[in-house]
């Protein structure tokens, strides 16, 4: 099921890879290794799943992929950005990432912390460029712009990540574990849903039941991948596997144990379909997008 | 002349202090090391330079300054962020600024990143809050969030960081450096006048001049930095002086001398001053900064 699940995302990623070659910033001769450094971390071969949620969002509110396409590409930009700054020696010290050096590891720290700041940066310039999504009215780009940065800001993001710093200095709670998913994890995902919904022209009811399963479908991610954490090959993972128990860091099937983490990811994900009821047939790539992570091995 | 100059500024000052706490993000229990950071580094005695150009630039043409403080407080979160990011050791290395101490000097440099990453999405955040900003039209907001998004991003500040880093390595040419603060300082000064601008409505010629007006004097005041560097007390500048000298750092009294560097420094002031001819009596705040730029003390 899972391998018939992944031929099926093959065309969206071909589509994202696509639009993410296209609108990268052009090549400055003074700017040569930041630029290299952007490159690298965002085509290490991610799985594209927030541009590939925010299309099929679009699609599932009766718009065209085509225009939600630009701000795919901007929630990927935030979405390495992050990757590249939570590797950090400083932060999480990760020396691989996608079984590839990460960003600082290649070119050092300084690259790296540019590089982060650069992508985030341009995730902004792409939303507001002029001659980008000319269809869509400048105050729905606004709500988009205000959508990422508050899913990637001090409200979002970086309040899980600074939670999940002082989680390593404590126990923590099955509560604060989630706080910092939701906000880790979770904020950006349900952003990408929001941001395609509202580029389909989307209803509020709509937009809602899209946030909602964007916030299921987050938490649910997360749980998996503590899950393949344990029980991933590292080969698979291309990173050491068992690394968070190594460093006695939090995770749900150290709180809750395997089976209990495992009932919970069905549970979440049964509850993310409810939430997209409405669209019928229309939901049905969302669905399977919601399958793909909860099964997924790597 | 400048004591005179200095508290023209004041009331100035003052209403960017009071914007900036107004819309300074609420507290949050579980950021709290972040928000401390944020704030720590935000009201650390800045001089306001690019709030207050912009708040200037919508009044030279013919704005309210009201309509122009979000965007002003936005300008000095980027550049809040710059300063803490460029402290950190993997860049700067910096201990201190304006005579405390540096951002990941007090907190740590895991917070310190997370603090500048959170500056940087808290400008757009702001720029694009539905409550803020009302009666400015969204293609025009759109406007001030692509100029703010080019001018710190890898076509702005961060392509002069970038040259900066690499010019540590190697001997450097008087060009080069104009390059390094045309985009390290000037592209950000500049987008300060151009957003004020916009705010304040004005037309395509007067924002042209504007912006020629923060390019050149956005040079001059990094060239009044380096001046101050050498000539400076330790004590008025809050940080030891001859530190670029100490680390070999291509600067302009080193490339060019004392005397021509102060030459140009006045070139450069009289050519801003030249750009904004067109505003007539209602350029004399601005020319009064640019002459306080210049003639400053710290």
């Amino acid at each position: 099921m899972v391998t018939s699940l992944v031929e099926g995302l093959k065309k969206y990623q071909r589509y994202v890879e696509g639009a993410l070659q296209k609108y990268f910033p052009l090549a400055d001769p003074y700017t040569r290794q930041v630029r290299k450094a952007m490159e690298y971390s965002l085509f290490a071969g991610g799985k594209r799943i927030r541009p590939i949620l925010c299309l099929m969002a679009c699609k599932a509110v009766g718009g065209y992929m085509i225009d939600a396409l630009p701000a795919a590409c901007a929630l990927e930009y935030v979405h390495t950005y992050s990757l590249i700054h939570d590797d950090l020696p400083a932060l999480d010290n990760d020396d691989y990432r996608r079984g590839h050096l990460s960003c600082h590891k290649k070119f050092g720290e300084a690259t790296a912390i540019l590089a982060g700041d650069a992508l985030l940066t341009e995730a902004f310039s792409l939303l507001s460029r002029k001659t980008v999504m000319k269809k869509i009215p400048p105050a729905t780009r606004l709500q988009l712009i205000h959508e990422l940065a508050r899913a990637a800001g001090v409200q979002g993001m970086i309040a899980g990540q600074e939670a999940d710093l002082e989680a390593e200095k404590k126990k923590i709670s099955l509560d604060g574990l989630q706080y910092i998913h939701n906000h880790k994890t979770g904020a950006l995902i349900a952003a990408s849903l929001v941001c395609g919904g509202l580029l389909g022209k989307g209803t509020t009811r709509e937009i809602g039941s899209l946030r909602k399963f964007g916030e299921k479908i987050g938490l649910a991610f997360q749980i998996k991948d503590d899950l393949l954490n344990v029980e991933g090959k590292a080969k698979v993972m291309g990173k050491g596997t068992g690394t968070d128990e190594k460093m006695a860091k939090a995770t749900y099937p150290i709180l809750m144990g395997l089976d209990q983490s495992r009932t919970l990811g069905k549970t979440l994900l049964d509850e993310a379909n409810q939430a997209i009821r409405i669209f019928g047939k229309k939901a049905l790539p969302l669905v399977q997008i919601g399958t793909y992570i909860l099964f997924r091995e790597k």
